[in-house]
């Protein structure tokens, strides 16, 4: 693809699509370098030119320019993801979604939200929990925009229970690389007309098309919640634990794994005490419901069970005061980490919910025959693992190596126990080549003409995915 | 596109795919007159041959021998659909899918059943069940496979609560128009990496790929339920009553709404009394739960709910006959109204629940104007009307005149209410008119595109969906 390198001319048009606005178009030193990266992947680059825009109708003009003169253009939101996916590999056009921030209609009969991209997903969780409902998906990182958590299908830690992003978006408004605004979906609970182009979006990076509204389904805010903390000798041994509850019929709203390490990481970040961090390893549960008696049938039976399976006790967090301390803790489980480094990058993966304490151990084994350090949280209840390999003092060249060589193993890993390269971060630009090693070559055709149908010219955040 | 017609050596080659064996490969007399349409829609076509297939590697064998003649292909469940989509409207090859009915594995740690596509709706239920198991998704037709389920991402009666097909489906094998055999999705619980090729299989009614194999996602079983048959004054009232309910907060398993004249040919139909039929109008709830504490907590605050709203009283079922003994009239409903009658087709639209009262009267209003006999029952908790045109003693030619006004109607009073062609029978042959003038064309375009990069040959069930 041959792109064109944006003159004064293009310049000029652009600028007057979002009204000559200067605080709305930014260009050269008006650039902040914060635009040429995320919040981890390896790759920077900066625009050309960024436009904050604030209608469908300015991102329309927008990408029918760009599109005409084939200028390659990069959708932002909040910049939290984690795989380069908000980055202009190729430079040209970066959209800021963040302006188009207005939660536009709470429909109480449909139990439905409509929002524009830009809303942060703490924004959303505090505005439809003050009206009695609830948006179950619930990733670490809050002040993700909606928009941004549609691209990657966040999922969070309450997907055990509710399920992810996906579950919950029923509409879309689209902005299709020629600059054409389309509808996917509705408020409708059903549909079955056609291909599911909603279902095409969400989880596509912004390479098919920019969200410029989404209606989201609700439900209603179960009245209680409740949390346990529960210790155990050992990783093995609490992960372990987990398909035990799942075959005993019981879904606890989120099912997360810490091990000792990361915990006092934590504590040192935040400068609090976490709980109990006497124990080699955690698993932290939450039930949710209608009223306490029928979670404490849940838990009890819970409790129970991880007794049964070793567990050392069984600390119980059931006023809001003590559960938010203890979440806390773990949301700030990645920034914690990333403090207590040079550098570092991730793996996602997601298994199959029994191949966790496999996968687990084995990135473990990895730590001690590469030689490098490793720490991991995550998802339990529905095999989503959240590992990190750390730099610390290693030069350039070994951690370029090492890095690479337990990315390799642990990727090789995962697809042997058929699981995927990303459970909710995404595939970016950091991530293509392990895509495309897990999947089949007819597969990433498909994927490939898919992109050409809706982007036959590239323009739309090119070198991603694939 | 230019297909070939089947000759003598494609016989040949074709049925030494399933070993020469009689039984599996029909041509000529052998081949049933039931394989040329499905339940409903007015389209009848006799395939050239029919394949009951027993394997994946069968039907990637047939699909690369039609792939390499462009011979059209079309598959082919229980044939329960109603929108002509099993019809094979080119002749050519009919693959039958139901002697791969095997359930091949429950995982309990996951909590996931794969089965072969020709498994039928009712043994997946049993079984699941049998094992402390629930598969959500009760569409009415208990006799479909759950691949046709999954072509259709059909809904059922419990979409209310638990969603519908698309949401129970992890993974899909698939064997793609050129014969490769693909998986999309897994076990796993999240899933970003690449776009979501299986979400694009569910739904696509056999036009982009043939479903082998599914990996379907289960849930613990509800220990208690609990229905309540409520009588109204008339439909409007018991409508009206239902967003009332969801912005209470509560959210039951089943809404159904029925009419007096619909129980009525149902108890002629079974010849089985229904527990009342003296009201105008009935809203048909049910509830599930662990507990029967919990199920009453919720019942009692919408029994209330429906008084408030006019209800004349609240029938409570709470042993398993008398459920059984409602929801098999309901489930009688579409074989009474069609024995009720000579000839008779349907509209499935789905429109945001809040509408739906606006559009059953719409329905109401056009049997007087258009003078056809209309008769409709639903799914009131997710906005998803079967609304049935019946001929009676009508001539062909006002048949014809009239169904189609009274349908161009119906659609056009669909769209302006934000609803879709298809809650859950799908677009198939019958309502491709209706889909495209629903979409704009930038969205047929794309959805064009799709299966051009599926099937450049347009050899997989061609002329359906648009």
């Amino acid at each position: 693809m041959n792109y064109k390198t944006i003159d004064n001319k293009d310049i000029e048009c652009l600028k007057s699509i979002v009204s000559n606005d200067e605080e709305r178009f930014l260009i050269n030193e008006n650039i902040s370098e914060e635009y040429s990266h995320d919040e981890l992947a390896g790759i920077k680059k900066m625009p050309d030119v960024v436009l904050k825009v604030k209608s469908a109708e300015e991102v329309s003009q927008i990408m029918k320019y760009a599109y005409e003169n084939s200028i390659p253009v990069t959708p932002r939101g909040s910049g939290t993801g984690l795989v380069g996916a908000a980055v202009p590999v190729l430079g040209g056009i970066v959209i800021d979604m963040t302006l188009m921030n207005n939660i536009l209609e709470l429909d109480e009969e449909n139990l439905t939200l409509t929002v524009e991209p830009g809303v942060l997903l703490m924004e959303i969780a505090k505005y439809v929990e003050d009206n009695g409902l609830f948006y179950p998906p619930d990733p670490g990182e809050k002040t993700a925009t909606i928009g941004g958590n549609i691209s990657t299908n966040a999922g969070g830690m309450r997907a055990v229970k509710y399920g992810v992003t996906r579950d919950y978006v029923r509409g879309l408004e689209v902005v299709l690389p020629n600059g054409e605004i389309v509808n996917f979906g509705g408020k409708v609970v059903k549909n079955s007309s056609g291909y599911s182009l909603k279902d095409l979006i969400v989880g596509s990076e912004g390479t098919l098309g920019i969200v410029t509204k989404a209606t989201l389904k609700l439900l209603p805010l179960p009245d209680k919640s409740l949390s346990l903390l529960v210790p155990f000798p050992n990783l093995h041994m609490a992960i372990e634990t987990v398909p035990q509850i799942i075959k005993a019929k019981v879904i606890p709203t989120a099912v997360e794994f810490m091990e000792k390490e990361v915990i006092l990481a934590s504590e040192q970040y935040l400068g609090k005490k976490f709980p109990d961090h006497a124990s080699g390893s955690y698993l932290l549960l939450t039930f949710d419901g209608r009223s306490k008696k029928e979670i404490e049938l849940t838990y009890d039976h819970v409790a129970k069970i991880c007794l049964e399976c070793g567990a050392l006790d069984v600390l119980i967090s059931d006023t809001e005061e003590r559960q938010t301390s203890i979440w806390q803790a773990r949301g700030s489980f990645l920034e914690a980490i990333k403090g207590s480094t040079t550098d570092m990058d991730e793996v996602d993966v997601v298994v199959p919910r029994n191949k966790i304490a496999e996968f687990v151990e084995f990135t473990n084994e990895l730590e001690k025959t590469i030689g490098i350090r490793i720490r991991s949280f995550g998802h339990a209840g529905d095999g989503n693992l959240h590992v990190y390999i750390l730099k610390d003092e290693l030069d350039d060249a070994a951690w370029k190596q090492k890095l690479n060589a337990a990315m390799d193993e642990m990727y090789k890993k995962s697809n042997e126990l058929s699981g995927k390269v990303s459970g909710e971060h995404g595939i970016g630009y950091a991530k293509m080549g392990y895509l495309e090693k897990s999947i089949s070559k007819e597969t990433l055709d498909l994927m490939k003409g898919i992109k050409l149908a809706f982007d036959p010219k590239d323009i739309l955040n090119p070198k991603k995915l694939f």
